[in-house]
């Protein structure tokens, strides 16, 4: 486990933002890796191994561990084990639900798995986030604006449109657990706008890599005084080679792109 | 596996609409129970046993199972085994993620969990919905209007408010999988405006028991032409005694809320 601080940390000695997302989809393994759950513990341990020097975070997304089942979910679990203080990890869960029910998915993520960071879904309100603000040292990323075309129908509409209602509503929510947000890459100019509603916040940035977004934008409009940004990669990142050499080339990709960061960040 | 078709042959032989809620939550087991993922499983089935003949549907939140890690998701799947043909199952899940997840999403409930129907959350827009689309004889329950004092924040807000703009444009959504929306029981009086808008779509509505939903306004306003509407409740049924006769405590209490149900709907 590793405190927002400890991520500030990895951040400042890495001179890199980079979050590796862990989707290892079984049809998208090498050949020579078992279609398996074994299979994808065996993936992400190499993956997490070749990338760790470029990368301070991780973050496994939940649906390619339940589409295994149960042994999917103890393929995560081992994962973010074996990930332990090495690195900050970040529970892609999209979660939202009920005070009730959010307790026990709080106590899920970080308890028993032993995550750093979820992300949440606020659709149905406030009080299905308040449950993960007990858990001190924790980061709430709340669905802000998504990089995906639906993002249209219900995020971007109104006036001020919902993803901003979101951040102004969901920032003002104070507890042990620190709320973040998760703006796609694929709209970068929107970022000066979301600093002027959250300028102190995390920020979790997918949508770089094969969603194409602007590294560049990102950074230049998006980039609070503390570093405090992850840019997420998943796809272009871990299956950067379908062959023997996935965990090298994984690793070669993410140098790549944290030296991209570099190339636009002043780490001091 | 059930179909919705098998759904409505079951609605209409047990002249009951009541969907259980299967909330284990871990602290309120009975006593004798070992409180691990085993008791739950014993839990569980004790409580389908006895509440079968007065239920159509099943209704398990995932929160309850993720709590106990890989365990906890070993046990949903043995209990939705378990259920079988007997009765509808709804997972509880309220997933909602861009396409190429939500794909991973729909496998691993409706194919690996063989579940009937899961709940959708829909804040990132429609192409979060879409890849569950794809399969046939299945139920999706898009949240809408939820029970939760939260439902002010962003599901109320706007004109018209966000749950219509769901309802209106999700229900314009065709596939293989049917479209019903989540709609909570401490709003009976905007069932009227829900079956406007959706006259034909199956409704899941919670919060009839332990968050006290008014039960006549919402079959007098919301019942469909068709049955197509499941009360769900969870607390009252399955936490009705917390000593060794819990099962039949259980059992008495599905049966009490079916005959309220009963009482007024004629199922002919």
């Amino acid at each position: 486990m590793q405190s927002p601080d400890e991520l500030l940390a990895h951040i400042r000695q890495k001179k890199s933002l980079l979050c590796v997302g862990l989707d290892a989809d079984l049809h998208r393994l090498p050949e020579h890796l078992p279609r398996s759950a074994e299979g994808v513990l065996a993936f992400n341990k190499a993956i997490i191994d070749a990338t760790l020097p470029h990368a301070v975070a991780y973050k496994p997304n939940l649906a390619f561990y339940e589409t295994l089942g149960y042994a999917g979910w103890r393929t995560l679990e081992e994962t973010i084990s074996y990930i332990g203080e090495r690195a900050f990890v970040v529970a892609d869960a999209k979660r939202g639900d009920i005070g009730n029910t959010a307790k026990q998915y709080a106590k899920a993520f970080f308890k028993r798995m032993e995550a750093d960071a979820i992300t949440l879904s606020p659709y149905m309100g406030r009080d299905t986030v308040e449950p993960y603000l007990g858990y001190k040292n924790k980061l709430l990323f709340v669905l802000a604006l998504t990089s995906n075309p639906g993002a249209q129908d219900y995020e971007l509409q109104g006036d001020p449109p919902l993803w901003e209602r979101v951040i102004t509503s969901m920032g003002q929510m104070i507890g042990e657990a620190e709320i973040g947000f998760v703006v796609g890459a694929t709209r970068p100019e929107d970022f000066a706008r979301v600093r002027e509603l959250a300028p102190d916040a995390w920020l979790l940035v997918p949508g770089i890599g094969a969603q194409g977004g602007d590294l560049k934008g990102v950074l230049e409009n998006g980039l609070g005084p503390n570093f405090n940004l992850l840019i997420n990669s998943s796809r272009s990142i871990i299956f950067a080679s379908g062959g023997e050499d996935f965990a090298s080339a994984a690793g070669h990709a993410a140098e790549g792109l944290a030296e991209q960061i570099r190339d636009l960040v002043d780490f001091g």
